[in-house]
């Protein structure tokens, strides 16, 4: 087994496509991390808000996330029917690009592409950030941790998707099974006690006495929580990924990490209600997370609740993979449409889109390295991303349905309306509130990715019509081409690419370049070449011998090979260039690197009329 | 004036050379500084194993004295008559390989290239020693104090034997007028006051106390003392360097430099003898070197002893300069012979030997990073190499004389036998006092250098056998080549590679590996290519399309190119290779670069009858 195997896995076929793909079950690990984890941090952000609120703040967590959910539960519908009327995948890209044209679209996949480098950088940050927290014997390797994270996520995505599922499934069930408990837990206990269930562990006293609350005070806190929303539009990125039917499928796994995260979210607000938990604020000494409080309060500090906690910390560290198998897929399909390098459209070893992979590991390591693993000051950041996709792929599917009409399409117009205005509100919400803390550096990044899009879109464009071709070959003016043989001395190297320029055309041309003392080809000339070819009747290699009082070897090669160029504007020029080939690396060094060296400066400064022949010589020492 | 221009100067033409010749003048400061600058630590040396014998070691200073400068006169001798006799230079490599065969003379080389190295590495450090002990507070900076001297040595020896001569004619003879005024000054007031003068500033006290001399400690005094000979050697390896007549000018700089040193080497040791200067210990706290105490001892603390000390350490550091003028030389004549790869003969811009330029500095820059600046441990090693290539050169000689006899043959056989003798026991000496304290590296370093010289000799020599050709062009079996050619698509690209492909040969295949959705080239094939070409009566391009369910590109193409060789056992293949050559370098990863790929691959893979031709477009936007 070569390392190559044992690392990534044995080459895929494209004919095993379809083996690769997912069900709903391995789906969830795949596309829904990103989403699910959001249970762990998005009631946490909104009540942080509410601190200052006290008790009073903790009447408000019910409401808010039931507006939480009915946002995200409209968004559900959308993405259902953007699955269903866009099968080839691209989620908001594809909406957009189909409903309100190319600049929207690409609006929409450059914010999608910020928050996907963003989601990697903090999910994985998030993650180590909570071990380290519980274990600060690790503190000083928190780098070095999140590092280790991005590498085997990349290792497990570059082995495909369906490695990448069933590696993926523990963790997430173990989270979702572990979280659901508690709250059923919490739940059962309530109803026993009445209503006034008693905490275990009481959570953190509350220490803000406010009596009223402001309304941008709750708008706030709505649309902190409401980054619980964010990997939504996951699973209609990757609907290729799915086992046929394969909208189907989709559909099923998406109303699944949908039910499965409305459950959670609803779930923990009513506990928190119940178990009066609010937000303590990180910067404090004995700073507990409100899932911790809440886990606490009901089961203790016993095994269910460390359990519970370590699949927390470990989904929040692998809620990057989201990010990991729409990346390279969004990618995909942008660079399908010449807006990105070509690159991100071929399949690797193992059927996923390598190169995106690559990418998005490069940028989010980099990430992760600039801010030395620490990264909560971009969490911000990355709702921007988000919900601008959402705001255009819901005003997309707007315009989908005026266009296409059909059964229930007024319903669904005004359900995506109000999704489109809802997330519009949000993100205007988002940016003025976390615009300072750096949202505006996303503001800075979307438009410079649209403007490096556009660009490439521009160059893919010009290249192609430069390149195109309609018409059947052109066969006029063909015309054996003039070869050059650069020769130093005369050996068996100098005579296989003489007899090979011979063989290519009836205009052949010697250049020795004179350095130093070395030997005058014109002493032995007519002995070795022109007489055995006159004898032959064929015509004759014309030799030119040049001076080069600088020792420069290369610039009289390409000055006779342009000055030939110019002197015969209608034929093409073919270079011959013989080339000892070392059969060893450490006998680099002992022969000069001539031959590489030309056919580079050749490349480089040559014209559309000259071509390099290469004649290799393999030395059987 | 171009960046190159300015840090080397303009190039110089080969016809050149004779302006960027040495007189004796500037010779002196190119070849003599290793010699001259050995004054200021081959007393010391000697003193040093001296100080246990206290006030009775400083009578042995005298004799000591006399009898290394016997022994540098014998050797002076024997390289004047080097000189004469092999006027190309070499020095001992010449004089060993022409009189006691290639193995002495490898050896020899071997000796001089391991010398050289830690001329360069010890030279500076002692400099930059004597400097931080002087300026302490640049102490942190000694690496880098080091380094810079070397690559500013480094520089001005690429710029030319000249400039170089030039450069260091003020700082060198500096050093001598101000040691000579010394000595002079000494002498002189020894004289007034009768043999019995009053140290300005009197030397450190006498620590040691022994009443009699052992042979042993006398022998090592003696042998330490040698040091001040290694750079002897140095012009004769140069001589090519100097002005016509160049064997006179090369003699006339050599007894210049060998006159100065016997002075400098006699007025030291008699002036250490009247104001009882003995060595102390350099560990020891108030230490001092014997030059400066002499110095003080003679002219007070005053601006003169400023001066005199400042050049010392200047010449100190710039000592490195002869291995500079030399090692290039030796390698360069060596690497004629084939030992070295051919590299070392190439004549850079400026007429020197760059390649040994470059190689040195970075062999004594490894050095110098290795031991952080402070090479002290390594003194020991580099009169090794010195002694072994003197009683080399001295032995070729005696073999020399008694070859060619003529007038005086004899005397000088006698000279050079002596020399040889005198040599070869310092070499024992040296070796076996300073086996333990790091010897033994040179010891292990010589033979390893000389394997890799026979290893590169027999290299060369087979491809030489392999390559060569003393018959006329072979022209039978002449036939144009099959020509194949990798297209993924109908384009322009394909249609000027085809096109070309039919000038070059009758027999041409298209290749298509088809990866994906890509669209086949046979449903167009007819229309495209065979339909226009069967019009003219061409013979028709056969197309060749390849599925490739892994998505490997090169694979298929290297097996069609192979397979292709295998059925055609008597033809040669030719690739044409189309490329897209891109107009900026951050267009690079907007195309794939298989064409780059494919070349190095066919390249590495391929075998002698598989060419590369390789067709350039141009994009012209």
């Amino acid at each position: 087994m070569s390392l190559g195997d044992f690392l990534f896995g044995k080459p895929l076929a494209s004919f095993e496509d379809s083996e690769q793909r997912l069900g709903p079950l391995a789906g969830i690990g795949v596309f829904g991390l990103d989403a699910l984890s959001s249970a762990a941090y998005g009631p946490e952000a909104a009540l942080t808000l509410l601190i200052p609120l006290g008790a009073l703040g903790i009447q408000y967590v019910v409401p808010i996330s039931t507006g939480i959910i009915v946002l995200l539960t409209i968004v559900f519908i959308s993405y259902l029917q953007t699955i269903a009327a866009y099968p080839g995948g691209g989620g908001s890209y594809t909406v957009a690009r189909e409903n309100l044209g190319p600049h929207a679209a690409l609006l929409a996949a450059a914010a999608l592409i910020v928050d996907y480098i963003l989601v990697v950088a903090v999910g994985i940050s998030a993650g180590v950030g909570a071990l380290v927290s519980a274990i600060p014997s690790l503190q000083p390797h928190t780098l070095a941790i999140c590092l280790g994270i991005l590498v085997a996520v990349t290792l497990v995505n570059l082995r495909g998707i369906r490695e990448t599922g069933n590696v993926f499934m523990v963790p997430t069930y173990a989270f979702i099974l572990s979280l659901l408990a508690a709250i059923v837990w919490g739940l059962v206990k309530a109803l026993l006690s009445g209503g006034h269930p008693t905490p275990v562990i009481p959570p953190s006293p509350l220490k803000g006495t406010a009596t009223v609350a402001g309304a941008w005070v709750l708008l706030q806190a709505f649309s902190s929580g409401c980054t619980a929303m964010t990997g939504v539009e996951a699973v209609s990125n990757g609907v290729k990924a799915f086992r046929e039917p394969a909208v189907q499928s989709a559909r099923r796994t998406l109303t699944a990490i949908i039910g499965i995260l409305i459950l959670m979210l609803g779930g923990i607000a009513w506990l928190a209600r119940l178990y009066q938990v609010g937000a303590s604020d990180p910067g404090e000494p004995g700073y507990q997370s409100v899932l911790s409080q809440l886990v606490a309060a009901v089961s203790g500090h016993g095994v269910f609740y460390f359990a519970t906690m370590a699949s927390v910390v470990v989904v929040l560290a692998l809620s990057a993979n989201t990010a990991f198998s729409d990346f390279p897929r969004l990618c995909q399909i942008v660079a399908g449409d010449g807006y990105l390098p070509h690159g991100f459209t071929s399949r690797g070893r193992r059927l996923v889109f390598s190169q995106g992979i690559y990418v998005l590991a490069f940028l989010a390591g980099l990430l992760l390295f600039i801010f030395n693993g620490v990264t909560d000051r971009l969490i911000p950041l990355f709702a921007v991303g988000a919900f601008l996709a959402f705001t255009l792929s819901q005003a997309g599917m707007v315009v989908h349905w005026k266009r296409n009409g059909g059964r229930g399409a007024r319903q669904s117009m005004f359900i995506n309306g109000l999704g489109a205005i809802a997330t519009a509100i949000t993100l205007v919400v988002v940016l003025s509130a976390k615009f300072l803390e750096g949202a505006w550096v996303t503001v800075l990044l979307i438009p410079s990715l649209l403007i490096l899009m556009f660009a490439v879109h521009r160059h893919y464009n010009a290249v192609g019509k430069e390149l195109e071709l309609k018409t059947p070959l052109d066969l006029t003016h063909l015309n054996p081409p003039i070869v050059v043989v650069p020769i130093q001395s005369w050996n068996k190297i100098a005579q296989k690419g003489l007899r090979f320029a011979i063989n290519l055309s009836t205009d052949v041309y010697v250049l020795q370049v004179k350095i130093g003392e070395s030997e005058d080809l014109r002493a032995s000339w007519c002995h070795l070449v022109e007489g055995p070819i006159l004898e032959l009747g064929l015509p004759v290699p014309k030799l030119t011998v040049v001076e080069s009082p600088y020792r420069l070897l290369f610039r009289p090669i390409l000055d006779f090979v342009t000055g030939l160029a110019g002197k015969y504007p209608d034929r093409y020029i073919a270079v011959l260039i013989p080339e000892l080939v070392e059969g060893h690396w450490y006998h680099y060094f002992l022969h000069n690197q001539r031959a590489a060296v030309l056919k580079g400066l050749l490349l480089l400064k040559g014209n559309q009329r000259i071509n390099v022949v290469n004649v290799p010589w393999y030395l059987t020492e």
